[in-house]
């Protein structure tokens, strides 16, 4: 039987392959008094071969189409069921205790967790503690002769299905046979969602059941486009959904033809499309989809993927390496965003009740202006090979802006009489505007910034009082809610009273229904992902701006809803497309 | 030497009294091997027998001061005491273990907490680990020989000295001996500030350093009106202070006066001050002080004192004491308003990472209809008994309040149908404003809601960013922020527009450099601690409302920040008070 589910749309394409179930199986059981030792050690022995050959043929293939570094994760899994302290510690809790297999198992398992987890001095031996619950899921599987999904050995087009995709999970696929995902929670910003996009390959999150009513290896067609899944698929089907492929590959032929475009209007008008990027080696996806610009890099990358501090110098040489890979297009970085979600191993913060209320990004940086400064020095330096603007996150009050600047001149001055070279003629400071405070004194802030970056994913985290990840008020995350709308509008208008630019770096930069909306109301540049700046130049060259300021008015001044703002984009985009 | 000490003026009024130290001691120790384990035994028994004396001695004063039920607590802790299966085994740890009488007692007590803790089926046993804590605490005292504070013993009058104080350290305190609290944290809006306000005794919290700089039985002085802590007074301090304290005598002896009248402002205008209220037995503090009407009755303590969601019989119980109170005057009941860090024992709610971005209030309440009905019934039958006004909180979206109001709709034909009487002339519905969305939609929501009550506390946090409840960001808890007057301005206006009133109860409604902007932009009702009232009725007898138009257009318009403002207004108040 046919049967359709619903989802959200969260990356565009369309895909036919068999389901791949990434679930996880049910590996529960009962602890039980054996009378047979022997035999139940026999049965341990079985597992843990089974478990060790399975292990042989994941790395193999991890090595084949993931790369040494993914495969030598496997080796450490078959180190420790070679390690007779860890096997032979089970087999004699199955003869001290006359448990079964699985409860010994168990047992000693977590014994060595514990012991490895309270190594907090020693890093690596901590993370050993992963490791061991992974071999014991697989021993136990065995054990229960249930089967764990292994999606490094995927060596056929599947699309994913899972209740979620975790960083983790998504590094082990292999991308070459991974044709879509679909999953059961989840938004547009999710995590699945974001990589589903940067690897342009189709996704629908959030359809709540899909992993409870698709089976391992039914057929089914995932429409990105839509956020459609079909199940077992009709002849009929198959073939509407191939024609929809087919004008979806031309729509992106076409895009591809923009690569080299500047991002025009339909009436002329000329705006930057940009992309928002976490490391230097992103550069190469910004500069092959025509990035006029970089709206956002997101420095704590820098941070996160280092053991300590990162020192002056090798910040200096990330952000030299991509303000010179621009070539004197404009580099907006954003100062460290750290606390929130995002934390560091080497710099210990307050434990909060509500993180995304606390201490984080600017208010770290203000307080501890030792990792501020480094950062401000590094940045300046690198101002000489580019056209830096830096961005300050988080921003609530003008006291704050103002002492962020002031600690920003206090370092040029610094550098200037120590002789060291910085732009000193077009460097621009502005800051997110992500903070109601700081959008509703917008005319205040256009004053003294030189640029505002609208941070739509926290801006409307904060308007709504709903946190984004936090499934129970998803419902609340709104981005064409005439709130979050009139928001936009007061710090649009604002900047441009005074002269000022305002771009715009979140999620909804790159979001079809929301594009005509910002052109509308003028936002000067649109910065997002790389993949989706070819989509949205072509969207942009069949729009009329003078056309788009009566949308722009019933949205924010007419429409009731986040529901009704979507169906009235929608309607207008299909009547006036140039 | 006489020192002054800066903090925040949480609750007027002047003391003068010897410090009295409410801080926990260190009790740390060394775990040490001992060899003579018979007198390790009989230090062991000491110490217990000491500490069984000091209970019968805190136990009998508590009785007296307290009463009989706060009392029994120390019962059951003499009881422990007497347990020979909790000496027993702390005496059988000293022999069989050869560790000092500390360590055994640590060792015994944590298997005793454990093994309570993890009778999650028995709530009462439950209960009894924080005996165990308390006993534990006390015997350690006198093994280390260090003094725990007994608040119980308190006999004469002292100032509590205190780093914070929490809902279980006020309830054991003998209102009659303490003349003031000071606290090394927290601000206006923290529970030991709303305490003290509601018991009418000056607080000074957010000092900082009180408990390092202040010694046992050191003498001091309390400003509560100007947030100053003198310690060792000279006798001229004392004059000048006695000088202070008279003046402000005389002051609360003239707002005595105004318990009759109406709120009216120097050039006649009247506005409504009100109270807020937790349980029917805050009507005789609300009516003693004259309140107008009911601003805020948070019903969430009939649901939190309970050990099961409430009945209809019981909330309409409750609801028709408080509107019969109030003989005919306006009552503003909130529904239920749980979640963030208010919780129920039987409602278990989902963990998450940010529960002021959760949810709660009327989240819960549209999910959990079953809830929001019976609480509606039990409104709806009391609404006969009196003038209700029914609010709903946390409301984002138009959508959520015709939802909810959908709902008291259908009730009402039901009771309708059932011949049940309830308001149905008079009652209105309204909701509160303290989500962003909701302020800057005001217009949109003015069209179809009878009123709008401002939540200051949770607007402010949501518009800057920032928990309240967390120190490291308390900084931005600004709310003379001209970003959060000019929401509160949106709103007031909006809603005159559509001939509807506002209300404001969250703590700034009472708050004296907020009243004269709130009386500017023309707040309808300022509902506050009960305490609070002639305060304010006393400020606006004095303010000429047309006067201070321009000083709203000066706070929204021209002032940058949260400190100008308050300068602005007292500076205001200075010069025009009538």
């Amino acid at each position: 039987m046919t049967k359709t589910l619903k989802g959200i749309a969260a990356s565009d394409g369309f895909a036919h392959a068999p389901a791949y179930l990434l679930v996880e199986p049910d590996l529960s059981f009962k602890k039980v008094t054996i009378k047979d030792e022997a035999a139940e050690i026999k049965r341990l022995q079985a597992a843990i071969a089974q478990a060790d050959s399975e292990l042989t043929k994941i790395r193999d293939q991890a090595q084949q189409t993931l790369g040494e570094e993914e495969a030598q994760v496997f080796d450490a899994h078959k180190m420790i069921l070679a390690d007779p302290e860890f096997t032979g510690a089970i087999e004699q809790q199955v003869k001290d205790q006359k448990v079964n297999a699985e409860q010994a198992l168990h047992d000693v398992s977590t014994n060595f967790i514990a012991m490895f987890e309270a190594m907090t001095d020693n890093k690596y031996m901590q993370e050993r503690a992963a490791d061991v619950r992974d071999v014991t899921k697989r021993v136990m599987s065995h054990l229960l002769q249930v089967s764990l999904p292994n999606p490094a050995l995927i060596d056929h087009e599947v699309i994913i299905v899972a209740h979620d995709l975790t960083p983790s999970d998504t590094a082990q696929l292999n991308k070459k046979y991974v044709k879509a995902f679909v999953t059961d929670i989840g938004g547009r910003t999710a995590h699945s969602a974001i990589m589903a996009r940067s690897l342009e390959i189709p996704a629908i999150v959030g359809t709540d059941t899909i992993t409870q009513d698709v089976q391992n290896d039914q057929d089914m067609i995932v429409d990105g486009v839509n956020g459609e899944a079909v199940l077992e698929p009709a002849a009929a089907d198959i073939q509407h959904y191939q024609k929809l492929a087919e004008d979806y590959a031309q729509e992106k032929a076409e895009w591809a033809k923009l690569k080299t475009a500047a991002s025009v209007t339909a009436d002329g008008k000329h705006f930057d499309v940009a992309a928002n990027i976490g490391t230097p080696k992103d550069l190469v996806g910004a500069n092959d989809n025509g990035a006029e610009a970089i709206g956002l890099y997101r420095t704590e990358f820098l941070y996160m993927d280092s053991a300590e501090l990162p020192s002056e110098d090798d910040q200096f040489e990330a952000y030299k390496e991509v303000l010179e890979g621009m070539k004197g297009k404009p580099v907006v970085v954003r100062t460290m965003d750290i606390g929130g979600d995002k934390h560091l191993p080497y710099l210990p913060l307050p434990e909060e009740m509500n993180p995304f209320l606390g201490y984080r990004a600017i208010r770290i940086s203000l307080d501890r202006q030792d990792i501020f400064r480094t950062q401000l020095r590094a940045l300046l330096r690198a101002s000489a090979y580019g056209k830096l603007r830096i961005m300050f996150p988080m921003i609530a009050t003008l006291q704050e802006f103002r002492q962020a600047k002031g600690i920003l001149q206090e370092e040029m001055a610094k550098l200037k009489a120590e002789g060291i070279a910085y732009d000193e003629q077009e460097l621009q400071v502005g800051i997110m505007i992500e903070i109601p405070a700081a959008a509703v004194l917008a005319d205040q802030f256009a004053k003294e910034v030189d640029f505002f970056s609208i941070g739509t994913n926290d801006l409307i985290q904060y308007t709504m009082a709903a946190d984004r990840g936090n499934e129970h008020v998803s419902y609340l995350y709104q981005p064409y809610n005439p709130s979050i709308l009139r928001l936009i509008k007061n710090v649009i208008d604002a900047a441009h009273k005074e002269g000022k630019w305002v771009g715009m770096c979140g999620e909804a930069a790159g979001d079809s229904t929301m594009v005509p909306l910002l052109l509308g109301m003028g936002l000067d540049e649109y910065s997002m992902s790389a993949t989706s700046i070819l989509r949205v130049r072509s969207l942009m060259k069949h729009l009329d701006t003078q056309e788009l300021q009566d949308l722009v008015e019933q949205a924010t001044n007419v429409s009731l809803s986040n529901e009704e703002n979507e169906k009235l984009v929608a309607q207008f985009v299909k009547e006036h497309r140039h």
